[in-house]
């Protein structure tokens, strides 16, 4: 049974740690990462919020950067609590989980202030988004891993659905940024965007569609070799 | 369309009573019960974990029994963390919502240490119960309110997963056709196939990842774009 993988961005309260902690073990979730975190695992208050479950805390691991956090993965949710420009799919909890089935899934949250940024998001596959009153949404980071835990749980004891990969497998997040890194160099070097500044925008937007495709290995290297026959 | 009210007995800490308030915001929930409370709706911890929904705690009605509290409702589920001796239905928080339709319901919680008594479960015609990690099963009271809570909100809504496209269109299939002769094209013309009776194995591998991909118009201009550059 594969079990998702909590990545925290910027996580900033150390009571806010505790209690994600606290909720994995709930549900029975053992692994957690922490992207640049603000506060420190080993903060009485977070131990404290853990309740008895400070073990996920100790076992945390640390990245300097999103990338390498999603490296490893193949399937990653980020959650927001609104819709964002980014041509993303947006899935509630209950609808996401099926999606997971059989992959190794990480689901990434933002910081508490301002929640993930457009390019944070930009790693992510689809978007969670819980529904909740639209006149007052900001949920607790604590709340909003707890919700989505327990749709995950709940499955669990459901039947589950499967994805026919044949004799594939789904890439990797890191062959997947190997991938952007070559094509985006390929249209550095024939000046594709033109304007400078318009870049960043276009450049999440592809990104974003080749996410959404969810290709597997086989897939990605016809792609590449597809980008290397055109430029010859 | 009734909103469950929610019962808090004995509730310990303010900052459970507001996170409690913020989660019922969260839900659209106004109607706030507190029988025989240990803290003070206007704790400023209580209202700073209200998180601007103090609303609710102004105006929660005070009892000085559950049987007073109660006696207005038409169906009471209490809340416990494992099974009792008491002779009640189980539910977990999915199951008993399609019981609530049309009731005026209250939903009861215990006092954070020791959860309701079974004396306080007498009051109640059901129970609802959190299914998690038997090993680690105790839940917050405020995540414990917004998970039943959020299965409350998602029966009153059937929005389970959406494409957000901005301004931006999906592409059409004689598009999308359009796009598949240009790349055919130009992979022919660069001679990627190499062995021609590969061709149509891979071309179809091809064409569903883009299916896949579910691709926008302005993605799918954007990627002739970047063709059209990488070979000049």
């Amino acid at each position: 049974m594969n079990q998702p993988i909590i990545l925290l961005h910027q996580v900033q309260l150390a009571e806010n740690l505790g209690a994600v902690a606290r909720a994995m073990g709930n549900f029975g979730l053992k692994q957690l990462r922490l992207i640049q975190p603000k506060c420190d695992p080993d903060d009485p208050k977070a131990i404290a919020m853990a309740a008895g479950n400070e073990r996920v805390l100790e076992s945390a691991s640390l990245y300097q950067s999103l990338d390498h956090a999603v490296g490893d993965l193949e399937l990653v949710f980020a959650t927001t609590a609104a819709e964002r420009e980014l041509i993303k799919e947006y899935y509630t909890p209950r609808a996401a989980i099926p999606l997971m089935s059989g992959k190794k899934v990480g689901l990434l949250f933002g910081p508490e202030r301002t929640g993930l940024s457009n390019e944070d998001l930009s790693v992510a596959n689809h978007i969670i988004t819980i529904p909740v009153n639209p006149d007052f949404s900001s949920l607790n980071i604590g709340q909003a891993v707890v919700i989505i835990l327990y749709e995950w749980y709940q499955s669990q004891t459901d039947k589950d659905t499967w994805l026919h990969l044949g004799d594939t497998k789904p890439v990797s997040q890191k062959e997947l940024q190997n991938f952007f890194k070559l094509l985006e160099a390929e249209l550095d070097l024939v000046n594709f965007w033109r304007v400078p500044h318009k870049k960043e925008k276009m450049w999440q937007n592809i990104r974003a569609a080749f996410l959404r495709m969810q290709p597997t290995e086989q897939e990605i290297r016809t792609l590449y070799g597809a980008i290397q026959a055109i430029k010859k």
